[in-house]
């Protein structure tokens, strides 16, 4: 069996992600400097198929039209060169002193209005070099003493300034949707839309609802102790599983961005299940930090790990879904039943009421016997996962 | 200073709260059955305004009829005899072994159906009380393994059943709205609609979205870390505040129940801080539980110390409002300024576009030097808190 | 390959796992007793080497001698059918409301010296069984609120508990040593001695500190967010590893006590890699509760799931111990190094302190170059977990 | 009530707290360095006692002894001008690359050694300026993978290294006792020594144990989830608690380093309750980070808010202990009860086996009755933490 990665695996990679300099609370950076043409080709003769960007991966905050211009065609060159595609781009509104207060929801509306600029003209750049997701992070929209933040006008200009995105897009004809990254803390003590469910709950009153999705980390789920594949499962129940972040974290914690794999395995063998038999369609993103204990060579071989650790678990993921005994225990355990409506063809709710079979005539002690059949597919899933099945 | 309870406060107790025995999942119980018509009585010489229950703790699960009609007929005669109201009820779809795999979305549709049912009667007995919220808890909604459930089918089965209810209300003509009840996890491994936010999303997709809205419970969203108060808030922004569950809680671990403000404190503050301020007028509900070290006395004082910490909460929060030192840094903060639309009245994203003072002649630098005012606002509330400013 | 157990492996059960009703905070036991001697006959069935109890678990709380004689002799005999052995014991001190303010720590005097002599019964019957090791969890001793405990009488007492029970084993010539349990909260707020390293603090102040060690449990460590295969090197590190409690958790959130390896995998991984290349040669004794969803069959086949994954991921470790290419990466990562130690033989801090090659003349930048190694490292361990690295 | 400080109150502060720069994991400086000879002046003024530094706060890693000096003399003209004295130092073995993989228990030995003088030579600055504790944060000591760390090699050189250390402060005759600080996670994914209690147990095996105590801090602790009344609890009764950081969490996530009092409000009041009625007689240090979000006006209001808040609870705990109906309260709840050995004196366990009234007559249903009032304490505690109890 080969686990090496090709471009059909649709694998990308953020150019923060082998550019961190590991500069960390406590250290400085690690690292020199990565060019980001040369990540570009790294990334391809590794196998990835696209690369994506915050505006200041590739331009530095303040650098004028003509330096602009010339990274933007140095960067252009790569992706010619490798044929690399480039699928999201997002806005840097977090590393700038003028953001430390929020972007979109600054209390500043000046910063407010220079943010929605600052996402503008990254947009533009993100059409141009054909990018169909645009992300954004809220990384600073939030608060550290509920005093100091009144989280209903929060929300409100958090939704004024989305919706001004969305419809900046349609007017510029652009093909690009909206995803909204979720995290509940770090760097601010509070986060607003912490989780998946808040942002798709925003979503729903979001004037351009149609056009803004979620973009889930895995990590940032797991910081608040939640289980990333029920919350990509909601968010595919909604249709707004738009693009992904996949990396490993190892519970409530600071956010560790480690490899994808290297944080709960089980959960990550159950999120590529999904991915691959779920419906979606997106890139497989990965969102990372190489330790900071490595040097060049670590960087990039922590690059190759997580395209192996997800060939992997893809691997074994397609066995467990194939397995007759595991279609065996699905069955024993009545999942397929799920799916089922709970009310017959047109059954209004004064028939099931008038249903004596469903409650007067019910045997809840009988029905209580029967055994779930759970902790066997645990087990299967568990066989597979570690190859013992095979043996 | 008086803190002595009144039914103007509006506070409400689930008949489980102060009747809990104290099994937990390590011992056996410390008290003896509490009679419901004598826990409204002790409540209401509280100064409790509400008492709520679920079916199970009025009638015994299996009683018959005759059984049924004396414990309402006996509860009915407490609450004449006190002027207390239900102004909420629920159902018990977690105790009995039939619900072990879960109720509305149990793989066993026999059960699915068995449960709606019991809502269902229920509500009809909740209508007839006067309640005018019924909430919806789904414990065992949920599993151990990703292996053995389908997130999709489940969010499925789960919005046909709450439209089912909510239908049901309908068409009798029940004056009752839904509310749904977010936690994480505890007694499933994970719980479907684990946040305020998943809850929300969900709700937002619901054929009967108007009827339907949430029930947070502190101890809940703060057991997968998240502030409680932004929840409420970002439920009030929704318009789906539509009852809440107060307690305590000490962070991610068990689900511990304590009496409200004995967790978090500051949460606390900000939590009666909002209520107050932000336009909720529900009932201040707790839902609580005794410790498991204490008598009856204990029981009662314990009933007693979550309306005195709601006062003392809410004097604190209003001499935090009407200070004029807050008034002022918080002007300092501009924290007002949050309320102000970000575009112009009429503004276009094209408009803005092109509004050189928004970007090209905005100085980052210059803005990012001014000071947030939050830590002074941080103490000020601290302040308040303990009493402090008033010396 | 096989992974069948057998008596070699020494894997133990607790009755109380297989045993375990399924009473949860949340609901009602979903399967009936269990037969303590049928529980023998089926773990001896299924590979198991030796059985655990509580004292409680064994002969019900108040039972009378007669009823006592009867059930030991019947659980006897079932040893003696299978040769199963009885390799550890412990009491029950947390279920009886009596201990619902502590046992060893109770704030009543006349308790704790009830509490005493229920463990000195108990081992009694434990050096009669032959077991080895006696181990004491105190769930119990704890508190809810800071306000009712003084923590410092409070480790008086537990001290004093634990020399009197040491001494007592001492005095009667029991081969017993015992084995303290920590974990953070649940059932109490708060437990005294949280983790393994606030056990291992306590018993080196202790009088019988030779006789004492610990029973760490993965999912008590992971309760707090440790890292469980570093709590157990450091327990080996004090030679106090004297027995150990294998199953699963998800991070800081109720115990769940999932069956091994169906929690953080990697961990469990390396918590086996240490138990079988550590020097650990005691019980892989699992404490953990079937699924409440789960029939009888399903008790069955959690607990042969428990043994199966351990048996899997101990054909990991060996090949991945094995490996020279993981070889050649422990190198590269030089951690062998760490053994070899910091100051030559005999050199004294003055000499250190003299010698320029070690700061003056030494190159921080130069050193800061090279790189960890650990992610290659990390991923070889999936590589061997996932079976993917023999593929 | 006034809640100026004094230097009669012993506060002390971190060169590094008011001097934090706040880079973040995903943010630059937000404020510009500051002059520790400005920081020593404005914290006198403000009413501290006492300030505390790493090498490298005062002078710049790799500065020359020219530079080294006048940085020195500098700040001891502060030092004079003000009264301020050094009651702390410690080492800066984590800023650095070199130390990327660990200080003293780096697996290259050379980085160990180099780790050592770096610790030696602020010794000899610590001792010049009058400090009597040195304080060790072992913050790169630790692993992200298990693949990559034998944790009992990490402790013997941990072990060689804080001893060699100890024995250098005898051979110079310096009146410095270690305090070794610990820390679940981050920067490293898992850090040696995460707690309280790991920390005493390694110190109980040291040749030099006398000379190393523990320095814990409020939200290191809580990052775990642990209650960090009970840590400090337990270093008084080991005799260990040589310095505290006091500061504020909102439990396990990042470390926040809040305003002390910012965190958890209820703990923070029984901390203070703790040193003050508990024996404590060393400094009262804060180590918290001015938030990110603030300018110089902030850092400074951020300095007194700190000393406000142990004042006003220092105030509540006051009169929390002398309140008679507390008195009263804790005689109910037999707290005091705790400190009776259980044993009569020169009592043997095997009289205590034949102690009837022990066990034989005990009645355990009729002890289990009483409650145990600890729910009024509970309340009574945040009574007075609140100021309500004086109205």
């Amino acid at each position: 069996m080969s686990f090496e990665p090709s471009t059909a695996d649709r694998f990308s990679f953020g150019l923060w992600t082998v550019g961190w300099r590991a500069v960390d609370p406590f250290g400085e950076a690690t690292r020199p400097p990565l060019d980001p043409a040369e990540a570009v080709h790294r990334l391809a003769e590794l196998g990835a198929w696209g690369v994506t960007f915050h505006d200041d991966d590739l331009i530095p905050f303040g650098a004028d039209d003509t330096e602009r211009e010339r990274r933007i065609a140095r960067f252009r060159e790569a992706l010619d060169a490798t044929g690399m595609v480039v699928p999201m781009a997002t806005t840097n509104l977090f590393t700038h002193p003028v953001f430390k207060g929020g972007a979109l929801t600054s209390n500043d509306r000046d910063i407010r209005r220079f943010a929605l600029r600052k996402v503008m003209r990254n947009m533009d750049l993100a059409a141009e070099l054909g990018a169909r997701t645009y992300v954004l992070w809220g990384g600073r929209e939030g608060s550290e003493t509920d005093a100091g933040i009144d989280v209903r006008a929060a929300l409100d200009r958090y939704a004024e300034g989305i919706d001004t995105l969305a419809q900046y897009t349609l007017d510029q004809g652009y093909d690009l949707r909206l995803a909204l990254e979720p995290k509940p803390n770090e760097p601010r003590g509070d986060i607003l839309l912490p989780t998946i469910g808040h942002a798709l709950a925003f979503i729903s009153r979001l004037q351009h609802h149609e056009r803004v999705g979620v973009n889930p980390e895995v990590g940032h789920e797991q910081m608040a102790g939640l289980n990333y594949v029920h919350g990509i499962g909601q968010a595919l129940w909604s249709g707004k599983l738009f693009h992904l972040d996949l990396n490993g974290q190892r519970g409530p914690r600071y956010d560790q961005d480690l490899v994808f794999g290297h944080g709960d395995l089980l959960s990550a063998f159950f999120t590529v299940d999904l991915l691959e038999h779920g419906g979606y369609d997106g890139s497989r993103h990965f969102d990372y930090k190489p330790l900071r204990t490595e040097d060049a060579d670590g960087v990039w071989a922590s690059a190759a790990a997580n395209m192996r650790s997800y060939l992997i678990l893809r691997e074994r993921a397609r066995a467990f879904r194939a397995d007759p005994e595991v279609r065996e225990a699905l069955s024993a355990a009545r999942v397929g039943e799920l799916s089922v409506p709970t009310l017959d063809p047109g059954e209004t709710p004064a028939q099931l009421a008038a249903d004596k079979t469903a409650f007067e005539d019910f045997d809840p002690e009988a029905a209580a016997e029967r055994g779930g059949g759970f902790v066997r597919l645990s087990q299967l899933a568990l066989d597979h996962l570690t190859g013992a099945r095979a043996q």
